[in-house]
């Protein structure tokens, strides 16, 4: 399997924001469309094998965790106001969730959950990813070994927090670093496919 | 310079198509505007050096050219709906141009034309582009030479079709190649800027 996990801290966490503005009324949840799109789809197909997380962190109700199953997703498609229309009506349903233990399947293979970030390393841990903080500074993806299962994490478009970086060190996390120009986070989804596809990571 | 070219043989060539559903209105434009994403826009900035050339051949008036340049483009946002607004003011102008020498700027930045495939290869000699064709079967990316002032020239959903394969193998283009999975147009323009990134493919 692959994983990536896209921490947003201002994604919205309700239905209510607009998809005829999404960067102005959604805090930015169209980072999450594009970089779901890049993680999820190629050329007529979907990744199979690929897991992707998105930890949304904005108002009015954080944190919501979408968890979308290559395995079992269907119904995706690569526009950006496709997927937004997925996230908001799986949005809906956060208010049906009392608890961190469940977890709703809003489409196929696409569910939406409480769980905060230490939750979602737990899962992550159980599903045997080995997980990595996508990082500027951090050693290049040329020189990394990446391993079976690996597992992305990477920041929205204001970076990783303080706070979740620090945990990461703590953990013990390594940091990957894609080149020297600092690109959009659904840009290095691509790119983290890229070099799989290329050094043949598949499940371990 | 880093060039780009992308030729849709389906999308729309005027500005009669719907923002809310831009797959199915407008003979998916919605991968021109994430490759122009891709191709212009790095995190919180523009890549200056980047010059995008889209050939569209849809309906109703064949061919449009649309050219953006980065040393001048200003309001370009991530977002597909933005980008896709962009494009279509841009083709409401073509009603406007009687000749191929014509060319209007749009937006800042952001040119269109009624240029077809022969005047926008002219005009990439003229910049002092070096073309190569972005195609499966290709030579692979990692034992390419990059030239000084590359032109990558990609097909849409569809792929490049034969005339123009034909045309491009006629003239000597070399093809090049980015991996084993077959993946978007856009992402592809990801691709390829990450890999001139790295080795440091600058203005000639």
């Amino acid at each position: 399997m692959r994983g990536f996990m896209v921490i947003s801290n201002s994604a919205v966490t309700s239905q209510c924001f607009s998809l005829d503005d999404l960067p102005g009324s959604s805090g930015r949840l169209d980072v999450v469309c594009r970089s779901i799109t890049n993680a999820l789809l190629v050329s007529h197909g979907v990744r199979r094998d690929t897991m992707f997380y998105a930890l949304l962190r904005g108002e009015p109700q954080p944190p919501v965790c979408l968890r979308i199953v290559g395995a079992k997703v269907s119904g995706l498609n690569p526009d950006e106001r496709s997927v937004a229309g997925m996230l908001r009506s799986a949005l809906g349903k956060v208010g049906m969730i009392q608890t961190v233990h469940l977890e709703l399947e809003a489409h196929p293979g696409f569910f939406v959950s409480r769980r905060d970030l230490d939750q979602i390393l737990f899962d992550m841990r159980k599903n045997g990813f080995s997980p990595m903080v996508v990082e500027e500074g951090g050693v290049d993806i040329g020189d990394f070994h990446l391993p079976k299962n690996p597992f992305f994490i990477l920041g929205d478009q204001d970076g990783i927090v303080d706070r979740d970086m620090r945990k990461f060190e703590t953990l013990g996390f390594p940091r990957v670093s894609l080149g020297p120009v600092a690109i959009h986070t659904d840009q290095c989804v691509t790119i983290l496919h890229n070099w799989m596809d290329r050094r043949g990571v598949t499940s371990g």
